[in-house]
C-alpha cells in the first residue's frame, strides 16, 4: 500500500482523567487490598460483587455536585432505550441489590466490596475518573454500636497497613448535630432545603479553605485563586458564627464530650456520646475522636458521619506538605433501600480511598514493598536450538523459579541488556562450546553490576569467578538456586 | 408523607446480561484467579491494568459481530463530544498501552492483565455483558517460539488448576493455513474479503453445528431451529468440499504432521510444523495438539492460532452434557499496533474466559474451594453491655480468629438462628449470670448439630456438655480456638 492511500491512524491515547497502572503500582495496590480484605474478613465482613453498569434510575444521584444535573456520571442508554450508568460508588449498588435480595440475607447483613468506581468530573490533581474503593457495610442494625464497628475496623486497617498509633485519626460526628444546629438557627423546613445543602458543602470544604475560607462561603460567596467566585449560602452574621464555633471545637475523646453540649443541640449529640463510650471502653479512645466539623459531603447521610485522615505531614517530590485529605469515609444512610421498598432500612458503612490511601502510606515510608523479583532469563545463542533452551527455561520453572527464555531476534549483548531491564538477577548462556561439554553458564548480574566497585585484584578475580561460572547441564537448576539464594534478603 | 405523595419509586433490578457476584463464588474465583497469576508470573509475564474506558477509535472493532455496526460495544460521548467505549476485550488496549510507550518497554514485553469487559451483545446462556477475562500477552517477538510457549502456558496454567492430564487439549492452527486453502480455490483477492470472513465465521462454528452446519453456511445458508435463516457464502460444491476436508483431520501431533501436508498449502504450514517440534521437544506433545479445524472467529489473527478446551464430558444440573467451548483462546496479531503507528510489531496473546473455566473445573469436580469459615458470633444478651461484648469480640479478633458481635435487635432465639446462617462455628454467651461469675458459655454449633444423632444416653451428655460449656473469661481466646480446632479439616 503506498503512504496516500494509507488509512487515517487513530492516536493511541487515552481520555483525560484514566490511566494505565503499571506493575510495580499493581503490585503494592494488591498487597494493600489483601491486608484490607484480611481485616474486613475478620470483623465477619462477606464479599459482594456487583457489575459496573446499573440502570440509572437504581443508582440515583447523591454525588456531591448533584446540582449540577447530568454531570458526575458516565450514562448512555440501553438498546430498549432506557438509562444505564456506570456505578459511581460502591453504596447504591448495595442499596440495589440488598432491596433487591433482602428476604435471602442474614440480617444484619456485613459485606464488603472492592472494585473501580467511575466519576465523569473535571479530572485535576488527585482527581481521577476512574479510581478504586473498598467498602464495608452494614445494613439492617440502627444500633450505634454498628457505626461503632465501623469506626474501630478503619483503625484497625489503617494499622494493619503499618499506620503507626498517633499518625492517624478517625473523627466521629453526627449529621443531625449539625440538622439540630440549623434548627436553631431558623433553617429548617423545606423552604431552607437550598440552604442547608450550600452549608453543608462549605463546611467540607474545611479542609481545603480554613476557617475564613468557610466563612466566605457560609455568608456572600467566595472568589478562588483562579478569580472563579462561589455564591454563598447567604447567611446573616448572627447565622454563621454558631456554625463557625461548633466547626471549630476541638477533637473531642468520649467523656469530654458531655462537657462540651453546650449552646448546640439535636437529637445527635447522644449517638455522638454513645459511640464515644462504645470506642472508648473498647480501647480506641486514643484513635476515635468526636470532631464537630466532619459533616462529609453526601447528602444520604442521615446519622453518624466518619472520616480516617493520616495526620502525619506528607510531602511532594518538591517538598511541599500536601493536604491529602481523607483517606476513608463513611456514615449512616437509613434512608438509601427505603427510596426502593418503601421501607426504612438501616444500614451503615465507611469507604476507603485505595490510590490516595496508598500513595499516603508510600509517602509516610510506613508502607514498603519489595520490588518483584526478575525472571531469570535464558539466552538464545544458536536460533537452532531454540527447542533446547525452551526446555532449559521449562526445567527452571518445574523447580518453581521464575524464568524465561529470550524471545527476541537480538544478540549477545542486546539480551544482557533485556535481562538488565528485567531485572533478572541471573543469565543462563549456553553457546556451542558449553553444549560440547554438556555444561551451561551461569551469570550472575546483581554480583557481576559490584565488580566495578572491587580494587584489589585478587578480590575481583575472585568475585568475578563466582559471578559467571560453567556447571554440568545436570546441576542447572541447583546452581540458579544458589545464586538466587545469595541475594535473598 | 401520606401514600398519595409518595414519589415514584425505582425498581431495584439489574439490566438484562448483567449479575450480582455472591460471596462463594468470588471466593472461587479469587483463588482461581490467584493460582493463574501464579504460574503467568513464573513465565515471565509482568502485570498491566488498563481503565476500563477507552477512545472508540483506538479500542478500534474486531469483534466477531462487527459486521453489525454499533454493536457489540458499550460507547458514549465524552463532554468534548469525542466518543468513549467499555472496553471488549483486553487486547485492544494492550495494543494501544504498547504504541503509546513502546520506547519505554522491554522488548519482548511479557504483560498479564486480568480483568472485566464488556459486550453490548443479546444475552444468553453463558452469555454475559460483563465477564472476566485474565490474558497473557508477548509483543516484540515474532518467532514461532513466543506463540509454543504461550500454548505451554496455557497447559500448564490448566494443570495447575488441577485439570488431569488427558482431560484437555491445546489446539494450534495458523490463519495463514486456511488463506493459503482460500488462495488455492480461487478465494483470493479484495473482491473475496467478504467470502473469506464467512469461511471464518463458518468454521468457528464447527463445535456448535457440526459438520453439516458448516457446510450448509459454506453454501447457500442454513436455517437455524429457531426458523432464523443465515446466509451461506456461497461457494461452490468443488470449493466447500477441500475446506470440510481441511477441518475434519485428526488432530496431530507434530511428528505425524509433516505427513499430513498433502493437498492444502500456505504459508502458515511451517510454522505451524515448528510449534510442533518445539512443543514435542519441551515434552507438550501429548497436550498440545495441530487442529486444523481451529481458526478463532476474530478477524485481526495473523498467524498461529490456539484454544484449549476440556475434553472431558461436562454435564448441567440435569445431567445433559454440555458443550463448553474454549476456556483458553488466542493467537497471533501482528497488525494491531501497526493501526497506531504505522510500523508492524508482531505481538502474539492468550485469553482465559474466567467464569467459564470456573464454571467448567467445578463441574468437573477437580477445583473444589472449602467454604469460607463463619465468624464466632458473640450474642447480645443485655444491651446495656454492649460495650462489654464489643470488647470480647475485639480480644478474639485480635487473637487472629474471624469473630463479629450480633448487632441487630433481636431476641435470643433469632440471634442463634443468624449465627446458623453465617455458619459460625460456634457462639459465645454472657449474660447476668455467667457476668456474676466472672465466665462465659461457648456453644460449639457443629457439634450441636450432631447431637440429635446420637441415641445412646452417655455418650449424648457427654457430647452434649462438650458441645457447650463456661470458661472464665480470661480463657475466652484458648477455648474458643479450642473449639475451632475441633473441626479443623
Amino acid at each position: 500500500m503506498s503512504k496516500k492511500d494509507a488509512p487515517a491512524r487513530p492516536e493511541a491515547r487515552l481520555p483525560k482523567g484514566l490511566f494505565d497502572v503499571p506493575a510495580q503500582e499493581i503490585r503494592a495496590t494488591e498487597k494493600m487490598l489483601g491486608t484490607i480484605k484480611g481485616v474486613f474478613e475478620s470483623y465477619g465482613f462477606e464479599p459482594l460483587d456487583t457489575p459496573a453498569i446499573e440502570y440509572t434510575d437504581a443508582l440515583g444521584k447523591f454525588l456531591p455536585d448533584q446540582d449540577r444535573p447530568n454531570e458526575g456520571v458516565f450514562s448512555f442508554k440501553d438498546d430498549d432505550e432506557q438509562w444505564l450508568s456506570l456505578r459511581y460508588d460502591l453504596t447504591a449498588p448495595l442499596a440495589r441489590y440488598v432491596a433487591e435480595n433482602y428476604q435471602n440475607l442474614p440480617k444484619p447483613f456485613r459485606r464488603y466490596q472492592s472494585g473501580p468506581v467511575w466519576r465523569n468530573e473535571k479530572p485535576g490533581p488527585g482527581r481521577f475518573r476512574q479510581f478504586t474503593q473498598f467498602d464495608a457495610d452494614t445494613v439492617g442494625a440502627s444500633s450505634v454500636a454498628a457505626d461503632a464497628e465501623l469506626c474501630m475496623l478503619a483503625a484497625d486497617t489503617l494499622e494493619a497497613l503499618g499506620v503507626p498509633r498517633g499518625q492517624y485519626v478517625v473523627k466521629v460526628n453526627n449529621r443531625r448535630v449539625l440538622d439540630g444546629l440549623l434548627e436553631s438557627i431558623g433553617l429548617s423546613g423545606d423552604a431552607n432545603a437550598g440552604k442547608r445543602l450550600a452549608v453543608l458543602r462549605a463546611i467540607d470544604k474545611l479542609d481545603r479553605l480554613g476557617i475564613d475560607g468557610v466563612r466566605a462561603l457560609l455568608g456572600k460567596g467566595r472568589k478562588d485563586e483562579s478569580g472563579d467566585y462561589t455564591k454563598g449560602a447567604e447567611l446573616t452574621p448572627d447565622q454563621v458564627e454558631p456554625i463557625l464555633k461548633m466547626i471549630q471545637s476541638e477533637q473531642l475523646s468520649g467523656t469530654d464530650f458531655a462537657a462540651a453540649l453546650t449552646g448546640i443541640g439535636g437529637d445527635g449529640l447522644k449517638e455522638v456520646a454513645e459511640i464515644g463510650a462504645l470506642v472508648e471502653k473498647a480501647g480506641y479512645g486514643d484513635r476515635i475522636k468526636i470532631d464537630l466539623s466532619v459533616v462529609r459531603g453526601l447528602e444520604y447521610y442521615t446519622g453518624p458521619v466518619f472520616e480516617a485522615e493520616l495526620t502525619a505531614s506528607i510531602k511532594d517530590d518538591k517538598g511541599q506538605t500536601i493536604r491529602l485529605g481523607s483517606v476513608v469515609s463513611g456514615g449512616r444512610y437509613d434512608g438509601l433501600v427505603e427510596r426502593f421498598t418503601g421501607e426504612k432500612v438501616p444500614a451503615t458503612g465507611i469507604s476507603i480511598g485505595v490510590s490516595r490511601l496508598l500513595f499516603g502510606l508510600q509517602r509516610l515510608g510506613t508502607y514498603k514493598e519489595s520490588p518483584a523479583p526478575g525472571p531469570v532469563v535464558v539466552l538464545v545463542l544458536d536460533r537452532d536450538r531454540i527447542a533446547d533452551y525452551q526446555k532449559m527455561t521449562q526445567t527452571l520453572r518445574a523447580a518453581g523459579l521464575r524464568a524465561e527464555m529470550y524471545l527476541g531476534d537480538a544478540g549477545m549483548k542486546a539480551q544482557m541488556k533485556y535481562a538488565d531491564r528485567r531485572n533478572a538477577p541471573c543469565v543462563v548462556i549456553q553457546g556451542g562450546d558449553e553444549k560440547a561439554k554438556g555444561e551451561v553458564q551461569i551469570k550472575d548480574l546483581i554480583l557481576g553490576a559490584k565488580l566495578t566497585s572491587i580494587e584489589n585484584r585478587d578480590d575481583y578475580l575472585k568475585k568475578q569467578a563466582e559471578a559467571q561460572f560453567a556447571v554440568p547441564e545436570a546441576q542447572l537448576v541447583e546452581k540458579v538456586r544458589e545464586v538466587l539464594d545469595r541475594h535473598k534478603t
